[in-house]
């Protein structure tokens, strides 16, 4: 497979001054992009979970603050940045909990704020959206750089949800290593567990390794202890949603156990990340908050009930992975070990 | 609740000359028991999964050949006991490879063949295929016990697959703690993995234990090792398909994982199951064949499609708990540890 063919298109592009996205409520069954051109309609998609990973969501609503600043109508920068600024709050109200996309919007209406004309405005707006875009595709590269260089060849990994291409701007965390190995004609092997309840594993991991050529094997997660016992896997990498100073990773729930049966077997187990997931602010992961969420995720699959009415159900959406199970952090400034992270932080501040 | 109302009815049951049984494919949206009356529907039952789970297969299948003795026309015992053969081969055809289906068909035969008359035989078929169902009622009740004394007063018990009443006689094998304890008035609450990918934790021992008023709570596989570290758990209960006589003992899919998290917690890890359910010809658990199903059950949910097109799949249906993760064998005889199955050997031998 060439290089051009291996390469997944993006799940969030701007072309010809529309926004088009890959809507990922319909995979794997129907690949479906869209093509937006009103921030109403991103504001939507984002709500809507037609978008979803955290800088997927971001890069998205960068470009749908950019398609309303080129769209308004505005007789100075003073007008145009006022409704810049009420369109950034509302777009911030699409999903509430998403860091990246508050992070996102704010970035671009600060660089908006320095520009002395409307039309400097519009070309910073887009401008800075971009960026955003091209220094995640960036950071997933280097993740991917760092992780590959861990995998002996023609290694087999095994994965959990789907911290992927289509959730970032390109290549994706813990899916990065596989676009590269795609792109230098590598063969590597994927276990994919199905993840339960929303199933990101089997909708969306499969569909976007089998996409690039990479050899994937779906199992359910309740099958990971066997096959890590029967067949010969080289490391587990996994996304995370954020991560504390001390390396405890929150990740999609399964994720623990899945550590914690990859150390039973003697498989080294990487969490990959931006080195931005990692909050300097906490201590440890007893400090993450556990979204649960509704039960229809769990007692409903497809719309159908599966189970009976009027019994408890627990739907914790992550869980958290101690330090200690953690061979490394993959991030962009390299392979972190988790003891090291303080000297990282200092360095950062520093 | 009372003694009466707290008794889950038989999912095999002889009433007025037929059998009764109770629709598991059809759990626990409807609870339908239907009466069977001739053999061929109860090979039809078998044969489409109507009823499931070794011992109540067995037993059903006892009340088939019973059903064909009481109506068949016969002028001597010997022509009675011809077309009992060809019943007995024509059930094991429904199942050939439910061990306790042909165990169960096979005593009925041999317990007629001593009888002297036509009506003899007729009525000994009948009374066999009822003490069949006893003794397994017998032998459930008693690993209840067992398994009762092992669990501290409002216990927590995590469990996967439906190892219950309606996989037995009555009472179930892992589930028999649970029904006694009702019987008794005593509280326990259950953790019920859901058991991917047929669902029978969602939709069988939910419905289960719910009916007879346990507390049971749902979760999905992969919330097991979350659960562990957050909740208070006294214990772990599976059942078995098989027991070496190392104590290696093969269960659905997922019970290895299970053992392994269970031990990382400090949790105790058992296995209930009948004595019989030991094999004393297997030395330990690497010659259990494991067999691997149809990659439909992983990649449609009630027949929709949810993965992509294209992938492979791997669907092992059971996976081997190594006997150094298991606390103890709950069976009718009491709880045996592995490193004692030497000794009980040599006195069912003796």
């Amino acid at each position: 497979m060439s290089d051009q063919a291996a390469r997944l298109p993006p799940s969030v592009e701007w072309r010809d001054g529309a926004l088009i996205l890959l809507d990922q409520r319909r995979l794997p069954l129907e690949v479906r992009y869209r093509r937006l051109t009103r921030v109403e309609e991103v504001w939507e998609a984002i709500k809507q979970l037609e978008v979803r990973g955290a800088p997927a969501i971001g890069i998205a609503a960068g470009f749908g603050i950019a398609l309303w600043a080129l769209d308004a109508e505005a007789d100075s920068p003073q007008s145009l940045l006022e409704g810049l600024e009420r369109t950034r709050v509302y777009l911030e109200s699409s999903r509430p909990t998403a860091v990246n996309l508050a992070w996102a919007v704010r970035r671009i209406f600060r660089a908006c704020q320095s520009e002395p004309s409307v039309a400097a405005i519009r070309a910073r707006a887009l401008l800075e959206a971009q960026a955003i875009q091209a220094e995640d595709a960036e950071a997933c590269r280097k993740i991917g750089e760092h992780g590959l260089a861990l995998l002996p060849a023609g290694a087999t990994v095994m994965t959990i949800c789907n911290a992927g291409a289509i959730a970032t701007a390109r290549y994706g965390t813990a899916l990065a290593p596989f676009h590269l190995a795609r792109e230098r004609g590598l063969e590597l092997s994927v276990i994919a567990c199905e993840t339960r309840p929303l199933l990101q594993g089997a909708r969306l991991t499969t569909w976007e390794l089998a996409s690039i050529g990479i050899d994937v094997t779906l199992i359910t997660d309740s099958m990971a202890a066997h096959v890590m016992k029967t067949r010969r896997i080289d490391a587990v990498i996994v996304g995370a949603d954020r991560i504390a100073r001390n390396g405890d990773s929150a990740n999609k729930i399964g994720t623990y156990g899945l550590a914690l049966l990859a150390r039973a077997h003697g498989i080294p187990f990487y969490v990959a990340a931006p080195f931005s997931t990692i909050d300097f602010e906490l201590a440890d992961g007893s400090g993450i908050p556990i979204e649960e969420r509704d039960e229809k995720e769990i007692v409903e699959i497809q719309g159908q009930r599966i189970a009976p009415e009027g019994i408890k159900v627990f739907n914790p959406a992550f869980d958290v992975t101690p330090n200690e199970l953690i061979e490394g952090l993959i991030t962009e400034r390299g392979v972190i070990r988790c003891a090291e992270l303080d000297c990282h932080q200092a360095r950062a501040m520093g």
